[in-house]
Formats: C-alpha cells, sequence, structure tokens
C-alpha cells in the first residue's frame, strides 16, 4: 500500500536498538511493564517497518526485558525488513488467533503502554485476556524519545519543508493557476507539485476559497476560484520518513482594507509565536504568544484552534501548543507554529511554518514569502 | 483532507434515520447498550460523514434510546452535513477533553461496542471513566446492517468494478507499457488511470514483477520490469462512496510451461470459489471451494493467504472467506475471490473478482479477462 511512510533513509540495527535500550528506560520510570506498537510511527520509529492499517494484526510486543517480538501476519513477512538484535518475527497464519499470541508474550504484565492508532478492536479483544492489566498510552513513554529530534532527523524536516516551499513559491508566483479552476484541482496541482519536489506521500492539500476559507479543514471541492478572493492553502506530505507542513493564502487582486488588515495581525501572530518558541517556555507560551496579537487586535473569537503541533514522521505528533500544555521546550522539538483568522461565511487565513527550538533560537523549516502575496491568474 | 471517502450520493436524511432505527434493533438483541463510532465507516454509514483520523477525537454515541450525539471538534464543524432527526451535534473546543463528554453520554452503560477502527487513545482514556463497562466489537451490530448490501449499494459496488475493469482492460491491451518501467512507475500510472475512470480516492495500486509477486502484499519499488516475467497488478479505489478491488495478472512473452500450468490452476481455483458463492453456502465454503482445487495440483503450500474479504464502503470488512468462518452466506454479501499461488524466489500470482451473492446465484461485479494474457511491451 503506496500510503504506508518510506524507509528512513541511513537508519542502522544498531540506532534502532539504541532506540529499544532508550523506551526501555522510560518504561522503567513510569512503572510500564510492555508496551505494543501496531499501527502509528511508533513502530517505525523502533523498528524501520511500517504497519499496514488493516484487519490483519501486526504489533510488536516490547517487554521491560527479554526478546523484543513483532507478530507480523504470515504474507506479510517478505516485507519485514530484518533488523538483527532489534525484534524477532512470529509470524501468524491466516487461521491463527494474534492477538492470544499478543497476550501469550505480554502475560503477567500489570501496565501495558499501547500506542495511540493501533486498532480499538485488538485492545477490545485483548481487555478479558489481561484482566487485571491498566492500560495506558505509549505516547507518554514514546514522546519522550520522539518529541526531540536529532540532526538527522532535523535535516530530514529540513529537506521536507524545502520541497514544500518551493511548491508555495510557486503557488505565490502564480505559476498555479487559480481562477476558473475548482479548489479539487488546484488541490491535485498542489499534491502533484509536491511529489515532483520529492515527496513520497502527500498526506493533504487544503485548497479553500474566499468564504469556503474560513472552515480551517475545508474539503477542497467543486467550488470555481474566482477573482477578487483569498485563497488558502495547507499542504504537506512525507519526504525521507519524516514530514513537511505548510500554509500560505494568496490573493487573487488588491486585498479590501479588511482583509489586508487581518493578515497583517495574522502575519505579526504568527512572528510572535515563532518568537515564543524557544526552549525552556513551555509549549501554551507558543499559543499565548500568537492569541495575544490576535485578540488586542479584536479578532480573538475568530480564532477557533490550537496554535500548532508536533511534526515528524507523523503530520500531526506530540507535542501540542494550546492553552494547558504546560510541558517545557526542549531543544531538537519540531512543531507547527499556525495561527488562524476565520470569518464565517466571509472569509478565512492561516499562516504556517514548521519550526525546531535549538539551544541558539527557534530555527524554521520554511522560508517561503510570508506575505499575502498579490496574485493575477 | 482528500483520503476520507466521498459522500454517497443520493442518501437522504430518512435514509440515515432508518439505518439507526435498526442499529438500535440490533442493539437491543445483543445486550448493548450504546455505541461508539468514530474513525472508520461505522459513522458514515450511519450519518454521511467521515472523521479524519486525527488526535482530534469525533465520535458518534448511539445509546439504546435517546438522542444520538456527534462530538465534533468545534473546528470540523462547518465540515458536518446535518442530517436532522438523526444526530445532534455536540461541538467541542481546543482545551477541552471530549472523552469527559463521551463518557457523560455513555453512562452507565453496561455493554459498549466500539468501532474497529477508533484509535486505541480514546478506548484507553474512556477505560477509567466506565470501570464497569464491558467492551465489545460494534462489528457485531454493524456487520447485521453493512454485511448485505441493498440495490443502491450493489449499484455503487457495479459501477466502481466496471471502472476497475476498465483500467484492467488498458493493462491486458498493452496500453500501460510495463518493460524497462519500475513497479512504482506502473503503481502511479494504474493510480492516475483509476481516477480518471472516475474513482475518488486509490486505496491501493500493487505491483509485484517475477520473483516479487511471490509476495501478495509485495510494495511496488524501484525494480524494473524485464520481458519474460509474469506482472502481478491488484488495485482499487473508491468511487461514489463504495470500494473496488481486482487482481489481474500479465506475462511478458509466452510464459514457461510451469507458469502457465500454474495459473490454469489458478483460474480453475477463482471459478471454483465463484461457484461456490452461493446463498446458504458458509464463507469458508468459498475458501474450501477455491483452496482445494490448489490443493488437488499439488501447490496448497503457495496459497498462504484467505480466499477473500467482504468490500462496501469499505476495501475490506466484514464477512472474510477464511476456513472457520462458519457464517451463512446471505443476499447482497459482497466479497472478494481471490486465491492465489505464490513460489518464493520465483513467481506469484493471484486472480480476483468482487462477487454479489444473490438469489439467483454470484454476480461478479467484474468482467475483465481472466485469462494470463499475454503483453509485449
Amino acid at each position: 500500500m503506496a500510503r504506508a511512510g518510506g524507509p528512513v533513509p541511513g537508519m542502522s540495527a544498531g540506532d534502532y536498538a539504541s532506540r529499544i535500550v532508550r523506551v526501555r528506560a522510560a518504561m522503567a520510570r513510569r512503572g510500564i511493564d510492555v508496551l505494543l506498537a501496531s499501527v502509528g510511527h511508533d513502530l517505525p520509529y523502533l523498528t524501520g517497518y511500517h504497519a499496514m492499517p488493516l484487519e490483519r494484526l501486526t504489533m510488536l510486543v516490547v517487554p521491560l526485558d527479554g526478546p523484543v517480538t513483532m507478530v507480523v501476519p504470515r504474507l506479510e513477512v517478505p516485507r519485514v525488513v530484518p533488523q538483527p538484535g532489534v525484534f524477532e518475527v512470529l509470524p501468524w497464519g491466516e487461521t491463527e488467533d494474534p492477538v492470544a499470541l499478543v497476550a501469550e508474550r505480554a502475560a503477567g504484565a500489570r501496565t501495558v503502554a499501547v500506542g495511540d492508532q493501533m486498532w480499538a478492536r485488538f485492545l477490545v479483544e485483548l481487555l478479558p485476556s489481561m484482566p487485571g492489566a491498566r492500560f495506558v498510552r505509549a505516547v507518554d513513554v514514546m514522546g519522550e524519545l520522539r518529541m526531540a529530534k536529532d540532526q538527522r532527523e532535523i535535516d530530514l524536516l529540513r529537506a521536507a519543508g524545502a520541497a514544500a516551499d518551493r511548491v508555495a513559491a510557486d503557488l505565490q508566483a502564480g505559476r498555479i493557476p487559480l481562477v476558473g479552476r475548482t479548489e479539487a484541482e488546484v488541490s491535485a496541482d498542489l499534491s502533484a507539485r509536491l511529489v515532483s519536489e520529492g515527496h513520497d506521500v502527500v498526506n493533504f492539500a487544503i485548497v479553500a476559497a474566499g468564504e469556503n476559507a474560513a472552515s480551517p479543514h475545508h474539503h477542497p471541492g467543486s467550488r470555481t476560484i474566482r477573482h477578487g478572493e483569498i485563497v488558502l492553502c495547507d499542504f504537506g506530505g512525507t519526504m525521507g520518513g519524516y514530514c513537511s507542513d505548510i500554509t500560505r493564502c494568496v490573493h487573487l487582486g488588491e486585498p479590501s482594507p479588511e482583509v489586508a488588515e487581518a493578515y497583517r495581525v495574522l502575519h505579526e501572530a504568527q512572528r510572535a509565536g515563532v518568537e515564543a518558541a524557544v526552549v525552556g517556555a513551555s509549549c501554551q507560551d507558543v499559543d499565548r504568544a500568537s492569541r495575544a496579537v490576535i485578540e488586542a487586535a479584536g479578532y480573538g473569537e475568530y480564532f477557533v484552534h490550537r496554535t500548532g503541533h508536533g511534526i515528524g514522521m507523523e503530520a500531526h505528533e506530540e507535542p501540542y501548543m494550546v492553552e494547558g500544555n504546560d510541558r517545557r521546550i526542549e531543544a531538537g522539538f519540531a512543531f507547527s507554529v499556525e495561527p488562524g483568522i476565520y470569518v464565517p461565511g466571509r472569509f478565512g487565513m492561516r499562516l504556517e511554518d514548521i519550526v525546531v527550538a535549538t539551544g541558539t533560537g527557534p530555527l524554521p523549516m520554511n522560508a517561503a514569502d510570508h506575505a499575502l502575496v498579490v496574485v493575477e491568474a
């Protein structure tokens, strides 16, 4: 299935083995006896292998010590790249019960950490086999490893960001025709350009014109784009195993004073969010910094979402830049800073970069023009 | 996000309301107090709305009686098409806890049915709020509704199947160049053709050449396709809310006697599986019928997977054509019949149609040539 992320270049069995060592240390600190990783990105982070999101269970069983086992449908075994010393493969046949195999390997565990995106059906099937166990989110331990990116990961995020920037530059230079095309057509165009710029997978390509831009997750549809309106484009994909995510708005012809003024506020809010993204600040400080600018200008009620989300192997992952998240930002944390202003029925706008916190300050992964660029076609 | 399935044409609020009535009847029969539907296809089946697979929870809470509530992130609310009399929308803001809202609406339930593909994190978060509850799979009740397709659904499956057939015909007519291209390039070509034939989303496009075809879920890669080998293509997508799925193999130049003989057996096995797909037979009878042919010919060890899977709004859904599944086939059941022969390191082959069981016998949704067509380019 082409949707699964590709392999991360340059990772060796030794790299994965050292991640297993680190996750076990985190498990021990938190009193977790076994960790279960299935669909989602904890599994490839620990092994290089992506499970297909299918009814056939793939699950990595990581006990505090002893062998790590990957329970895999027999017909997927040819796709598993062995990592010597990291995990053993336990294939299951079509008439076997894979959940029983997992329960056997997790027997006796009192606290079990499960991956966020594992299908609930497998947890439902596991519950009766582990009546005394307490279940917690694996993100509690995996987040410790995955949030702080190392230099290789930052380089991959930068490469993905630069590829997305080139698509944004096409948009801002008027090389992507807009007027008279549908949102869906422009979305397909952005997607194709993400791929031709090097992405392995397109994760999303939101295109929202005029009043549609007031819906932050608008699904690009048959609405034809017209002269005189704003076009919000939020797109990203996966490249070398790591994600890009950028939002730029362009305006077809000169914007009205109202739109121009709102964008001026948005731009300032985004810059304030980036400047607040320093090591030692809290995640909610980033949200507060962007929000304060928007609220002071009187648009507070129109900024209806958090300011950002972590990014790495997943397009959205920990940490989230949201009120109530007092987690301290560490060097290597990578996340979006993307305030928005959405006036229902009229227009919307969002401005988004990916930023990595470093010891010497916030390091943006995107450099495409931050202005509301006017295009004519 | 363009990946979510599109709306199903022609469905009205009344249609959804009648499905809610039917699911409640099934819940009552099975002693289920509340049903929770999130990511996956139970939610759109009941409401027309697809939840994005994101960390922000969307969940439909269906109690045995009283209001049905859709808990939705506030910023997704503009995407929800209201269905009067079917559900109420309960938006949650970025700093609220949506799981608490679900727990409140499910309070007192002793048996809770959860959708298969709901993210495990939400079940993990729900467990402590419902300490006495028993959790079961929602498929136990939803399957009763979803497995037996009505005429509108069968028409949509037929339209999707016909579109996939046109792509298969392109392949068999040699209109898709193979020799000298990579599997990944041919996969992209098949995907583009699925879209141009009317699919809204491509779900997969497996292309496996020569010895790679011995891995049933091979990920199309940089392997260049050569003259003299078999090329297995398994592709499908979603069109009008319903899925296609077809596998055809072509051979570049005349096959060896060994490959030709194996294919003759495969073809006979596939036909036997289709012929066994009659109302009143069991699901495992279909598997047994195909498998018996392959085993009698001495290839039993090379047929490493079940014979088929249900299909509808999902590419893989209940029921599964597998040994041990003694469920009786009813009129309207739709599923694949796809035996395969995989000789490790040498070659593989699979032949797949979608079939709907009807009162007058099995009705294939695919009609593309079943032979191992020889192509030259």
